[in-house]
This record gives C-alpha cells, structure tokens and sequence, in this order.
C-alpha cells in the first residue's frame, strides 16, 4: 500500500496515533475499535477512519483494529523503522535538553555530534558525546553521514548555518531558532516556535476571562 | 470588535502573523499588502485576508495593512497587552532553557517561581530566580496569582501534578511532559509534543528518499 498525496493535517495527526496505540500495546490491549480510540483521543471516530483510510485503512473495521499491528504499520509509515543521524547545533540548554532525551534514540533518531561555538562548552559531554566547536561541523556532517540539523542557536546565526549544513548534505533541518527558514527545494524544515503556543494558551486565557466576566 | 466562536486553527495562526509583523515594524515598514505578506509568509493572500475578517479585517485592502496597527491589534487579541505570572515545575534542561528565554518577558509572560523534586537543583538560580522545593508550590501558586504552569516534567508525574496544580488555581497549562492532560472544564491545556515534529519530519524524509529512488 503506497501512499501518495497525504495530506500534511493528516500526517500531523499520525505521531499523535503512534503515542496512544504505544500506551495500548504496553497496557497489553490487543484490538480497539476506532469508537474506543476516539473516547481516548477526543476526535471523532470518523475522523480516525478518514485518516486510517489514506493508508489502506489497517484492517476490519467491525473487529475493529489489531493493535500491535496499527502500530508497527504508523511506526513504519513515519520512518520509524529507520535509522536516522542527528546533529545538534547549539548546546545550550534546550540543545542539552533535546540531546538527552533518550526517548529519540528509541525511535530510531540517533545523536552523532553536538557542536557550539562557545569555547566554554567545548569538551562538555551530552550523553557521552563531546561537544564540538562550529569549525568542525562541515567535515563532520560530509564525513558522517548526517540526515538531521537540529538548530537550538539564535534566530541570528540559524539562517547562516541552515545554508553551510545543507551545502554540506543535511536533508533536513529540526528548527527551534525564532525565524522561519527558507531552503532550497528538496530540503525538509520542520519549525518549532515555541512562544507560539504559549500565544494560543495567553489568547484562550484572555478569551476565557472575558467569557466569564461577561457572564457574571 | 469582539471575537467569538472563531476556530482554533485560525488563533493558531495569529502567533506567526505577530511575528513577521513584528520583524516588518523592526525593519520601519509602514504597510504592507495581503499579496506582499502571503510573498512573505508562503501562504496565499485569501487566507491572510480570511483570516484577518475574523476579527473585522483590520483596514482597506485597497491601501494594504498599517504595519505598526495590524501588530498591536494582533498583540491585544493574542492577550498580550496583559501580564500573565507563570511558573515552571521541572527544573531539568528544558525547564531552564524556557526559564532562561528573555523573549516571554517582553511578551508579558512573567516567570515567578521554578520549582522542582530534585533537592540537588534547590537554590539553583534561572533568571535570579531561586528552584524551590515541590513541597512549596501549593501555597506559592494560592499567594502569587499565577496563571500558568508550565510542566517540564516526566510523564509519570505529569497528571498527578496539574491536578494539584489546577486545586490551588491555575488557569492554563503550558505542557511538555508526553502525555495528553485531561484537566476539569475551564482549563487550558496546551500540549508540547516536541518529538511528534520530528515524526513528522522523518516521515517527510522517509517519502522523498523514496520518491527519489522511484525517480532515479
């Protein structure tokens, strides 16, 4: 079964499968229905149809799904079966805090090289790698077979190292710097802007209050 | 101009709209078209000007939009123009990291207090600020009126911590722990998956490989 076309709103939603059917599998739950997983999750279960549907739909709807094997299917589907190399650029805290996370390497993303370019956190481990200096990152990246940049560095400096990583092979690029990046067709970005989150939470709260002030 | 019933992914967008407005303001651009900031944003001036009717559609089209209006109508509708008080529970890496992060400051965002179940981080500063034992947080959340909690911890205490939390009177959570909260009607929770992006990327990464190799 190829899938072709999928949409990037469904593709969003896949990793949010991957972690409930995890939890189901460990819990030792061997089928779900889509009514059952949609009581979990809180979508519609026509909505988990919909989505399932893109990649052939996993089976009998009205014994509902295998568990185990939905979630091999998803974990097969994102790539997860795979193994990727990682890099991280920035070894701040937030590169720190990314580079121990184990959890990552479990699903196949492994840390091959942290870099900065503050001498003060050179030699610095993170989980046993040593941080490098931003000099090195260029040979290390040809050399190492590097799929992944994760860029923990000010807004400054990410669209300049985005450019000498994807001249130097990267793929794709895990961005945390405050900037959008603009690379050249073929490379994947993946954004992450924290503060926009807190945004939403800060517009539901004010939304919220004034609700209640209009009600009281 | 009051704003109801208007969908989440709209608000979601706000956040990125703010911040290109922002770097036009700090660049002294004074208006700006839909066609020039979907130029910009990569999305299609329909959508801009859709999405800018939700709140009244912030002035002629005809003229383009007024910079410096536009990013403080948006600014007031995304709360802020308010001060939220915000504590973070988990002192590890990414709790200083966001701890650290000046931006949420200039945006209201006033960090309090970090706490953490880790006696070997208490009195460690973040900020001038203090981490203070778990044991404490009950009473600090009841006598500094905080909004928001930001978790930064694992998900095997997560639940057990926002429900505390929420008992004492916190409005919005700020979650990173990798689970889903369930929280009483009226809370805000907004989840940080951070690894579902990187998901997302593998498996943009694992469709190009092969649509490459199909090509080639």
């Amino acid at each position: 079964m190829e899938e072709k076309g999928i949409s990037q709103a469904v593709i969003g939603r896949l990793p949010r499968y991957f972690r409930y059917l995890g939890e189901l599998k460990d819990e030792g739950v061997e089928r779900i229905s889509s009514q059952e997983l949609s009581g979990l999750m809180g979508v519609t279960a026509s909505q988990i149809r919909q989505d399932f549907n893109n990649f052939g739909g996993f089976g009998q709807q009205g014994y509902g799904y295998n568990v185990e094997f939905l979630y091999s299917e998803i974990s097969r589907i994102l790539g997860l079966d795979k193994t990727h190399h990682l890099i991280i650029i920035g070894a701040g805290n937030l590169g720190q805090a990314l580079g121990n996370y184990m959890n990552f390497e479990r699903r196949g993303f492994i840390l091959k090289g942290i870099f900065d370019k503050n001498p003060a956190l050179h030699g610095k481990k993170v989980r046993e790698i040593a941080v490098q200096p931003m000099e090195t990152v260029e040979q290390f990246v040809r050399e190492n077979n590097i799929d992944i940049a994760v860029l923990t560095i000010p807004k400054s400096s990410a669209v300049e190292v985005a450019e000498v990583l994807v001249a130097n092979g990267i793929k794709a690029i895990w961005n945390f710097a405050h900037v959008d990046l603009h690379v050249p067709e073929g490379i994947l970005v993946e954004n992450v802007h924290l503060s926009d989150s807190l945004m939403k939470l800060s517009y539901n709260l004010e939304r919220y209050s004034q609700s209640k002030k209009e009600q009281g």
